[in-house]
């Protein structure tokens, strides 16, 4: 088994989001997402089959899909279907876990 | 999009752990477990291709794969294949996520 800190990927930056790639295969590829208030991954879809899941780890803000902002804090998580569209928005300094499977 | 409060399924139960399945798709099986200290998720192994990955919501405990006992916390995340031993056991009352992808 391989044991991943989180708490170790918790870096930031005031011009952009930051990503840190924790693991890639051909079961799925899982990212850790950290934005300063006010970043965001915009809504956005990719003609696929996969499914995207967002887990809060820390932090508020909100998933948002073109049409409807839900607030998320810690213990939030957004499953979306890839192809469908599906974006966060950041409050505060917010941290999340991205899971995509499979990999695209 | 579909968004989940994970908040909503922080059930326990004194004589087992209280699972609960939050999503069952082609991608993946997602899944909520939820301990008493001293509960656990025993080692385990299937002989599939699928992958596993298990992070700490809230509380303490270990992960196992009958060799060696790796603290979890909040943050902490398990990667395996599922072929490979793989376990947890709480030592506080700990909720984890568990995702399986491909499902098996």
């Amino acid at each position: 088994m391989q044991v991943i800190d989180l708490s170790e990927y918790a870096q930031f930056k005031e011009d952009e989001k930051v990503l840190k790639l924790l693991h890639d295969s051909p079961s799925w590829r899982i990212i850790n997402f950290n934005f300063e208030a006010g970043q965001e991954l915009p809504v956005h879809s990719h003609d696929v089959d996969s499914e995207v899941m967002i887990l809060v780890l820390e932090g508020e803000g909100y998933f948002i899909d073109g049409e409807r902002e839900v607030e998320a804090k810690p213990g939030s998580m957004l499953i979306s279907k890839v192809s469908e569209p599906h974006g966060v928005k950041a409050k505060t300094r917010m941290r999340v876990l991205v899971a995509i499977a499979p990999p695209i």
